[in-house]
């Protein structure tokens, strides 16, 4: 939960100024989200969700970012569409950060996953890959294999102060993934971050996709892999095939898993939950005591690593 | 800022299938208020929004709130009405918690005062007095002047750790100022915490009083004296009597205050300043670190204290 800027009255009047959506109703902060600040606009023309990007985005990115998101949304995908001033302009600045408005999407994310939810996110993935096949710019994916090492350097000398053993375990973990990581995977835009508060629906059908801040150009069976981390596992560590099972069928209702990416699954989700392990490590050891945000335990990805290394091929996830 | 419970999805399907909103098509949290959870519903009927009462809210005091909001909201006052289940009652029980559902007002709180907001905020102030007249519960004001010895008593030994002398400043404050206390003042309604963040506006026009859940039963020129202290100091600590004679005179402009409510008005002043450095300086010194909410500064009002005990009389708030 997170408002990081105060936006001043004559500030936000200005801003909103460039844009045509009437009377400003009401901007109350929005109490989700842990890296950017953001609020609730209601105008005249409707619900609008203010963005200002924070420290942790790079300015540069913004530019892909915002334009992948209108490049699916033209497609028919359920994201945010960013909304251009009367200059033909989307990204701007408010309160000294970068700044943009986009669309509201309606939908709740789920608190609680269940077994329906899982084929429609499977869906969604695969929609979101056939449509971004299109959109030329490129972002590396800063969070990927090359970026793991370095990671794990600047928190290795304190990693067992978390839990005796660890810095060993991921170590080994780590020399073991990137050994066996796959070249040659069909590439693509993927969204990278795809966790259960990132993902609207009504009823049991997607009706929202947000937060393409990590998203980038990579293997698209690699965002599959971050979805069965987080999605398919039960709140006591266990791992839901059935969920998972769902979740692939519902993909592959309209992209098709080449034979080396399902190959490659379990070696995936073990760098997958390796990525997410080492950045909540390192936010762990590194983080402001007082800041607003209490930072998520590392160590649920450890168990998640475990089972994933433990796995003996694609069927362990359900596939045939 | 501020969301202390998490709702399961089936917990809000269950206590939405109790109104008539229509569909749910979202359900955030707001990063303002610092007492209770509070969610902008968005429904097929339009925003609303939910607030659950957390532990400084005594579940007792519910009924007495959210009457005289509906009383004042039916009375034309822009104050949250209450919406009713298909069981006609408005107050029940969220994940554990007192939980309500409220209209949503449009307008904004001003993030910077301007003297252009103090007299509708004094009319408004005036009109919320005036409706309040015929509702007929009563509560007594826990945080009035007979509250405040004993609050102190729970800082005092520690109260000068936050600034040497501040004890015995704050002792003879509140001696002097329970010694002058007015008795026998028009009694009413009042707001009781009436700050800039509690009053939305459209242009300099006021849309919103919210927030009345330090609503009670007491004399109404304190409801001023709070405003006065609220809204009437500029950041560096100087007193703007262009607000202040601005604030009064729009109160004025509907209810004519007595003779003995101006020449009380330094005395309520002050009493209004106690009230709230006693409850920051309790807040700071007993505050929870790992809690999301920064205590607010204590010494604020201290400045003010300062102010309202050397006023000479009401002309020092621009009063003839």
């Amino acid at each position: 939960m997170a408002v990081y800027t105060e936006i001043s009255d004559d500030e936000l009047a200005a801003f909103l100024a460039q844009y045509e959506l009437g009377e400003l109703l009401s901007c109350k902060g929005i109490a989700e989200g842990v890296e950017n600040s953001n609020f609730l606009l209601a105008t005249a023309q409707g619900n609008f969700i203010l963005t200002l990007y924070e420290k942790r985005v790079d300015p540069a990115d913004l530019p892909y970012f915002l334009g992948l998101m209108e490049h699916l949304a033209a497609r028919g995908l359920p994201c945010p569409t960013p909304i251009h001033g009367q200059d033909g302009v989307a990204l701007r600045t408010l309160a000294g950060k970068p700044a943009a408005i986009v669309t509201f999407l309606p939908g709740l994310w789920p608190r609680t996953v269940r077994v329906g939810h899982c084929a429609p996110l499977g869906e969604a993935l695969a929609r979101l890959h056939e449509a971004g096949a299109d959109f030329a710019p490129r972002r590396a994916n800063a969070l990927g294999p090359s970026g793991w090492r370095p990671l794990f350097e600047r928190s290795r000398a304190r990693a067992d102060s978390v839990r005796e053993g660890l810095a060993e375990e991921v170590g080994s973990a780590l020399d073991a993934v990137l050994a066996a990581w796959p070249g040659g995977l069909p590439q693509g835009h993927i969204h990278g971050d795809l966790f259960p508060d990132n993902v609207f629906f009504r009823a049991e059908a997607v009706s929202g996709l947000i937060d393409f801040y990590f998203a980038c150009t990579d293997a698209l069976a690699y965002d599959i892999a971050v979805c069965l981390n987080a999605w398919c596992f039960e709140p006591d560590g266990s791992f839901n095939v059935t969920k998972s099972r769902a979740l692939l069928a519902g993909y592959q209702r309209r992209r098709a898993l080449a034979p080396a990416e399902k190959a490659a699954l379990p070696t995936l989700a073990a760098g997958a939950a390796l990525r997410f392990l080492l950045t909540r490590l390192f936010d762990w050891l590194h983080h402001d005591p007082a800041a607003f945000v209490t930072p998520k335990d590392p160590l649920e990805y450890l168990r998640k690593l475990r089972f994933h290394r433990a796995a003996r091929g694609p069927g362990d996830y359900g596939l045939d």
